[in-house]
């Protein structure tokens, strides 16, 4: 069994709450999942993160690909263990940093060869071979292969991009059922094993898009995930796109929308019937100083707050608001203190996982309810 | 009132436990103090520095005075309040890092002149400036003005800096004595102040740390520090200046020697009466892979902990030792990520104080038990 999704409520707008029975977690959706790159929340230990209410974090494979290497995090007992966090994770496929972080790549059918950022070392990563990265990593939600469509890409690129991914998609499906009983993990839970997510890809060609949801959702993935997004387009059109493939998604799998995005955006898709959600915003924006409140965004390096003794946002009840003034966070800032990524990313989190909880309850009291929605076993 | 000191128990050996009352906080000897340079004990959130049991944590003058400034400090009531940090706090006279961070220093009998690391600004120290600086920063214990003499300084270079520390004590100790009671929280405490320590110098050179001594019980200070000790000197001569002068101070009154040390030095300086210690080294040696542990130093980043799932230190119950592996610590190391700094860090202060709080416990079933001690208003 990978996951059990059981949808609670709906909402008119096609929001909806659901319960996401993970191996190592169940999630409440919809929910944010801080990015945490190379197995830790950049700057916040662990009981911090979990005491802000994460249910779910992100590693990236590419990272952990290159450091410390994936068999070394197996012979651990896979990333849970290594980096102890006992709650859900997910991975993503290592297409997307493949693309954005390393040098010299080279696309071909068969894969994709790249050279470290790190040290320049040559790898070559195939769909099989993101799967069996991931199956020994270990997350609770592994991703199939895809290439991120670059914005802009016309027509033909887009295309072209698809046909990839789609054929990759194919290939990560095949490989992960044959290998997803070799995940560290799956006799000590009895069995259980990861689930797997297809990602819709087609850039902002509506038609592709639905080619190659409909395209997905006949191979049965355990869920599905809208990529190609937040990279560079205007906000207007991540929201056509999302609005789009929305509809073409089963009902009763997990829908995931990668990579998204402000405060604003991640309450309103939220409420459209996304039901996860990541991104380095929070977290990235903590630490070059942008922090998210009650009353907008705030750059804490400005000095109007240098002897600003209130707290950064007055409606928060984090650990950083009940304890420190937007006087102090500059402070650190202007001294580059390590403490200033810390606190920073700590309230962010606390901002955008608040977020999520409201849109729950406010799902929770929502008129229009379901019955209990029908499982899936992934 | 300045200080309350009591003892509790003393030693054959010399060491006593003792209980200071501080405004802030009541503080049990022997202590070791983290230090919080620039008001942060550097990648550790305060929270998690009173978990570890930190008493009083030290400020660093002449940071605070150049960024965010003495008077805003005091604007917004002082340090303890602008840091967030309610228990006890010392600062050091900010001699010490004008002679060891700014350029361009001249020395003359009224002070020293220097220009700012940050921006080369030109500032002006004296010793009713220093003064003036610490009763607006508001920490529980200031510090006299001092030339830290360097080591080696031969005996003409020491007298002389001899001479100007003690001019110094006793313009610091004037000013002091006639401003104390603009301390920001003089009114909301009570009628609560500062206490004011002297600074014994002289190098490694008995007589002249004698005479020093002297002329500053003389004074009659709230407390006595060691000062130039830690400056390149070999251990075998800090121990002969720490046990050549601890004699010559009041046994009534705190003892503190700045700046030390390794672990074994700081229990045996304990165990020989001290009473007081800080030292960047915990801190600063987490942040470069130096950890320490019952089983000896650690260097984090060495290849042989790549896979290692062993605690840091299996005898430690830090909320580190606890969670975490070396493997995981190594790689955050090895990634840069700012964890490492924040975990480690943890770790080699639960170690220091630890080893304070082992100090205190076989002190207390010490056969030699005094009783309760002579207490000193400061």
């Amino acid at each position: 069994m990978g996951l059990d999704f059981s949808i609670l409520q709906t909402s008119d707008a096609g929001g909806r709450r659901a319960q996401l029975v993970l191996p190592h977690q169940t999630v409440a959706t919809p929910v944010f999942m801080p990015v945490g790159t190379a197995g830790s929340v950049k700057a916040v230990p662990q009981d911090i993160v979990e005491s802000l209410g994460a249910q779910i974090i992100l590693g990236n494979t590419y990272h952990l690909y290159l450091r410390p290497g994936h068999e070394a995090i197996r012979r651990m007992g896979g990333l849970h263990k290594f980096i102890s966090w006992p709650r859900a994770m997910l991975t993503d496929s290592g297409g997307f940093q493949v693309f954005s972080l390393s040098d010299l790549r080279k696309v071909t059918d068969e894969g994709v060869r790249f050279r470290s950022h790190l040290d320049g070392s040559s790898h070559f990563f195939t769909p099989e071979h993101s799967m069996d990265v991931q199956i020994a990593l270990g997350a609770d939600i592994a991703m199939a292969f895809d290439e991120c469509t670059e914005y802009p890409a016309d027509r033909s690129r887009a295309e072209q991009s698809l046909r990839l991914t789609m054929a990759w998609a194919r290939r990560s499906l095949d490989h992960f059922r044959t290998h997803r009983h070799k995940v560290p993990w799956h006799y000590e839970l009895g069995g259980a094993t990861q689930s797997l997510f297809g990602i819709v890809q087609g850039g902002v060609y509506t038609d592709l898009r639905r080619e190659s949801a409909e395209r997905l959702v006949e191979m049965d993935f355990d869920g599905y995930a809208i990529g190609g997004l937040s990279v560079g387009e205007p906000r207007e059109l991540t929201l056509e796109v999302i609005d789009a493939v929305l509809p073409l998604l089963p009902k009763d799998k997990p829908r995931y929308v990668m990579g998204v995005g402000y405060p604003d955006e991640i309450e309103l898709y939220a409420r459209m019937g996304v039901d996860m959600m990541d991104c380095v915003l929070p977290t990235r924006a903590a630490r070059h100083a942008l922090l998210f409140t009650s009353e907008g965004r705030i750059n804490i390096k400005n000095k109007k707050y240098a002897e600003d003794q209130c707290p950064l946002d007055p409606a928060c009840d984090c650990m950083v608001c009940r304890r420190y003034s937007r006087a102090y966070l500059r402070h650190l800032m202007q001294c580059g203190e390590p403490l200033s990524a810390t606190l920073n990313t700590i309230h962010n989190l606390a901002y955008y996982l608040g977020i999520m909880q409201r849109v729950r309850t406010s799902l929770h009291s929502s008129p229009a309810s379901l019955p209990r929605g029908p499982s899936s076993s992934g």
